[in-house]
């Protein structure tokens, strides 16, 4: 009941926050028949800022922390990123008419982290009075780069092999005269036709496709940032540039979402209890997971148990700040109506109020 | 003589304020035929981003006023800004050779409320110890944003009339070949034909020009912000990202009508002593008018003699601030330099000079 | 010893600063054949941005500073600016195989001022107790403007001279064929056309040229900056809008000339000594130059030894900010690689660690 009264006042108090809000004025906006627009060149610079400063912020984060120490943790937290991804690749996306690129955003989104599920769990750690380690904070961007870049590349493989599977079918009938269009159309198919003579093989070669999802505007930002963040010293143009400057960017970005969303709003009707219900179990299987890593790094290392909470509520968290811009640019074919939606009205809820008590409960019924 | 005086003072530190910098630095630049350009997706980016903030500051103030205390003087403020609108369309519109958008542009802005001549006006009634409610300065979004909503459907309507009319005499020797390209160029006529057979009504219809005008891009921003600053809570993202761009946006948006400025300049010089009349009568007779339904507010309700001065100051200042891009936008074939010229050199210190002391004197002269 | 260390460590530092890492991180970028790029319209606006904060701040410099007393300093602080451009003209572009245009943004790029070596400049005076004259860094400006502007526009008049040569040559063979295909080219060769009837002169007129550099849009951003800070009061904007941005929106600049450096890297791999030799003894020619002239006016005006100091370390220090992108906009064909590797890697630590401790001495000597 409490759970429940908790859940509907954290579900209203999202829909007024101004990331939503942009997002559902966008939506109400492009119903309206309004002829506003944001020009193209600025939409493009806005996602490249979000994502030079979700990796600028990773990159100085991990270079502030202590690497040696928190060695087995960071590597789960990295296995639990990309777990994260093939589990919803291997579930959600099965599911009844579910498309398969949008289930793997989603999961890319429940992969990543959000910061501010992550500091209400330091509040709660610490008014309950629970030790864990102050590098435990730092271990979220070993788990929210991976989980991006893994969404992304998985989905690009999947695009490809399903483009290969299209080649295929198509080259029976009229292969010479449509390969070189495909080849023209997107340059991704590439390793598919590396044999030549008219037989295509039946397995895309993985490699290129990832090394061309890196190679991706996107993910280069993304993967700039986290350099710049941890070789050189850019803090000073982080505080006073790119940090000050991210929410109001990601508001515009919401709100060009929000225009998009309207028209993919109805994709999701024969398929929303599926993500209901992947949004609703998903923050408490991935936190456990993470919870169950955490207690192995608790015995082989004494990685102490307040960490192995923050693990997995960093695991059971869905990013409404790194993954909403990094997916549009990375996975623009994916409806951000789908991954946005699940995060934010079901998935963040659940982690916040059901997520964090379960995992504080389990933590003390272990330590004794 | 102190008026004198003070008002060349006022006059001479407007022309060094950044906002009237830029504006004539733009047409100084054109002048010497320089290659200076904003790039248009940044011009109008800076414009949505000005007028996303002038709604998002009308509507938080809204949402924080107390709705059914001011509902007599708020509805008043709306009458006064719609009003001042008509009253320009009908009296500085139909000066000689004066050009008809561009009087409504003058109107809309005069229409519209100036920050700091509002401010101007509070410290003066507190220095003189004269009360109003504390909720008097929240009454500026609804006269603001109703006066340049007005301003920019009463020219979209004249406009087509306009329009329409030449197609009329048009269609007596070419109707059928011309009516295709004349609603492809624009489509804003669409209502003018909607009795087909080669007869054009005369009476344009006005409520889909009205959609129309509320769907442009400019009007658009700006009452998305006004909904976003009532329904949600974008505090954060206003006080972070909106506000503390808008001077320095708006001093760009300065400099390129400044460029588009000069070319313009010539227009006015047959016409700019009725400007100069219209300037500097139009903000005493409006004041003058908030004034009196004020009264009436202060009679039925109880409305305060301080706020009636607040309305009326209000009513008399002119915008330097929310309208120039509003206005720029929503009405692109005015000339800048009439309206923005007009507000500045002659309104406001018009207003802050003689209005203020004027509407003080006869509230102390009323309160006894 | 301890200059060779103190050389490494400033060395090592500026690798890390966002300025370099930004650039560094753009090479790489474009190494890793990334598809990253910032659309053109966001460039230019950037550009723009950094040019008129850079003119903006000079201005007002100017503005609050003593314009009587400082009058001698600044016409030599002038003067100097200027001279250092012609002394790269004459010495490092005729080095074999150097560019000449090349050459001259160097030359202006060391002929600007770096605020960080006036900075440090301007601590040690103080650790010392060398009294200086309170106007003493306001000389900046006065330096840094017009070495910027020479070098543009000796760069302009270069192009200009080598394209009226090449005309010359090709008219013996097609004159009249070839003439309107440049003419419509650039315009900017027109003066050397005056002459009508085939006979094209050898001397090219100069003053339509330096009026055509004036009006390119780097240039007319720097002077209406410089305008707007001497003449109106953009103190608020400039701190609130202009000043905040500057560091960051130089961090992508930065990147940008990163991304296009690689593909220019190779050209410098011949002349990269050249550089290098000039590098390490320009700033301590342009310092001796300065606490000259700085010696006259100490003689003449009573000008403070600590000030001829500060002149010094103007003059020897070569500009990391203002330099950039006014050199990038100015001189596009300039190779960004040649002239911002000479002053970061060698330039600047050479002025820190050599030519700072070098003049204070000389100036305790003099002093007595």
């Amino acid at each position: 009941m409490d759970f429940l009264s908790d859940f509907l006042t954290l579900f209203l108090n999202k829909l007024q926050s101004p990331t939503l809000g942009f997002l559902i004025g966008g939506m109400v906006v492009a119903a309206l028949n309004s002829r506003l627009t944001i020009p193209d060149p600025i939409y493009k610079f806005i996602v490249f800022m979000l994502l030079i400063k979700v990796g600028l912020s990773g990159g100085i984060a991990i270079r502030n922390a202590n690497l040696v120490e928190m060695l087995l943790p960071a590597v789960f937290a990295v296995v639990v990123g990309i777990l994260v991804v093939f589990i919803g690749r291997y579930t959600l996306a099965n599911l009844p008419k579910v498309k398969t690129v949008d289930a793997i955003a989603t999961a890319g989104l429940f992969g990543a982290v959000s910061g501010s599920t992550l500091a209400a769990g330091l509040t709660i750690l610490e008014s309950e009075g629970i030790q864990y380690e102050p590098w435990a904070a730092a271990l979220y961007p070993f788990m929210d780069i991976p989980a991006l870049v893994t969404a992304i590349v998985v989905a690009s493989v999947y695009i490809s092999k399903k483009r290969a599977a299209a080649d295929e079918a198509l080259s029976k009938q009229e292969y010479l005269s449509k390969q070189e269009y495909h080849g023209k159309e997107r340059g991704i198919a590439a390793a598919s036709r590396s044999k030549p003579g008219g037989k295509v093989s039946k397995r895309v070669e993985i490699w290129p496709i990832v090394q061309e999802s890196l190679q991706v505007s996107a993910l280069s930002a993304l993967l700039l940032g986290l350099a710049l963040g941890i070789l050189t010293r850019p803090e000073s143009v982080y505080e006073s540039f790119f940090n000050p400057l991210f929410r109001g960017l990601l508001s515009i970005l919401m709100l060009v979402m929000g225009m998009e969303a309207t028209a993919r709003l109805g994709e999701l009707r024969i398929v929303g209890q599926w993500y209901a219900l992947y949004s609703f179990f998903a923050p408490l299987l991935h936190g456990f997971i993470a919870f169950g890593l955490g207690m192995i790094a608790h015995f082989i290392t004494g990685f102490s148990l307040g960490g192995v909470v923050i693990l997995a509520v960093i695991a059971a968290s869905s990013s409404d700040i790194s993954g909403p811009p990094t997916l549009r640019a990375g996975i623009p074919s994916a409806n951000p109506s789908a991954y946005i939606g699940s995060s934010t009205a079901v998935g963040t809820p659940v982690a916040l109020a059901l997520g964090i008590p379960l995992f504080i409960g389990l933590a003390q019924a272990l330590g004794g």
